[in-house]
């Protein structure tokens, strides 16, 4: 296991499902999804974070949060609010946004024997 | 937006997602995704599925299904339970596998102008 993966607890909790395909020259966008990263680690709630991107621009973020209210809270904050309108503006061709509650969980390769 | 969004319908429904980390040579295994994809879309209550992997190995993969009932029929075919092995012995170094119920959705951007 790699720090790729995030450390949830048992279920329940929070996904937060984030699809999305990059626009061509998304200006600033790398600077702008670390910090906000950053900043959501440093949320009450926050559980972790998995996200990967392809060469095409297409790429998953799944952030995990231990309920809805630190899902909302996140999404009103100031600065997050501002990249929201960067991302609309800018940054994003299309994308995404799924709340879902995480009822089961499971992680492996437990039979490997390698 | 492209096709490689998954149309899915007004929540609720359900979502599979399947962090993963690939080994460094994991032979057939292209060939089996593929085909586990294609009998995925032919099952009762699979919505579509989101997918993208990094340089790196790093994948995630969200399948999104109609009821808790298709996605445990589908894991128990016999066809994707000899898959499932293989990913355990030979392709994946480490995955995570949640089960959740999207609640709410959305998509973008509609504020874009261009």
């Amino acid at each position: 296991m790699n720090d790729r993966f995030a450390p949830t607890p048992k279920p329940p909790y929070y996904a937060v499902i984030f699809s999305n395909q990059l626009s061509e020259n998304p200006n600033g966008y790398d600077q702008m999804a670390d910090k906000m990263l950053e900043m959501a680690q440093g949320r009450s709630g926050f559980l972790g974070a998995e996200s990967t991107r392809d060469e095409t621009g297409f790429g998953i973020t799944v952030s995990y949060w231990r309920d809805e209210t630190s899902i909302a809270d996140w999404k009103a904050d100031g600065a997050h609010m501002a990249a929201q309108r960067f991302g609309i503006s800018d940054w994003y061709d299309h994308y995404h946004l799924r709340v879902a509650k995480v009822e089961r969980a499971y992680s492996g390769p437990e039979g490997r024997t390698a």
